[in-house]
């Protein structure tokens, strides 16, 4: 493989691993609700309640996105009434001090 | 102040930190820019030439936006043809090493 086409592939997996990245953390709401799960399993009513700007169709829609992409999942317990759970993946978990982190962000822009 | 203010006080800082953050790295283009700007100045066609999949109007769109976050600066030389050139702010340098951080995530969510 020469340098140029070598280049040119590093840079497309690059591009691909920063658009996964970038699906999982876009839109207003993915990273407030990852962080609301990030801490401790979450029922669905407190979800509404930590993040009450947010409305219930987009907010269920996010979550079910947030499962397709395999960084939340969702329990649901056999009780009356049913108890419904959410809570990180591992690979959530594994990443949750990375998200964390970029609150720096807007921190350092804040001041 | 009673404790369920604070916490409300607390979870409303937290929500414009995050905001502010989201801001910055928002949009398909704006980590890929800052990516690129950040390991060196930049001229205006090395950055068409590295993000070939924007659009020239966005790109400057973004340009722009990235300026008036003051993650970005533009320096005009006065030569002939006139350089452009885009550098990282402080402020933007100060969170770089966060922002490439990110990548991690995608790459978990590839394996």
């Amino acid at each position: 493989m020469d340098a140029k086409i070598s280049t040119q592939k590093s840079i497309g997996t690059k591009h691909s691993i920063l658009d996964k990245t970038l699906e999982i953390i876009r839109g207003k709401w993915r990273l407030h609700i990852i962080y609301q799960i990030g801490t401790e399993v979450r029922r669905y009513g407190e979800l509404r309640r930590m993040i009450p700007q947010v409305s219930e169709k987009v907010l269920i829609q996010e979550l079910k996105s947030l499962m397709n992409l395999g960084v939340i999942e969702k329990k649901i317990y056999n009780e009356v009434p049913p108890r419904v759970e959410y809570a990180l993946t591992s690979k959530g978990r594994q990443v949750l001090p990375i998200l964390l982190k970029l609150t720096t962000v807007g921190e350092v822009f804040l001041k």
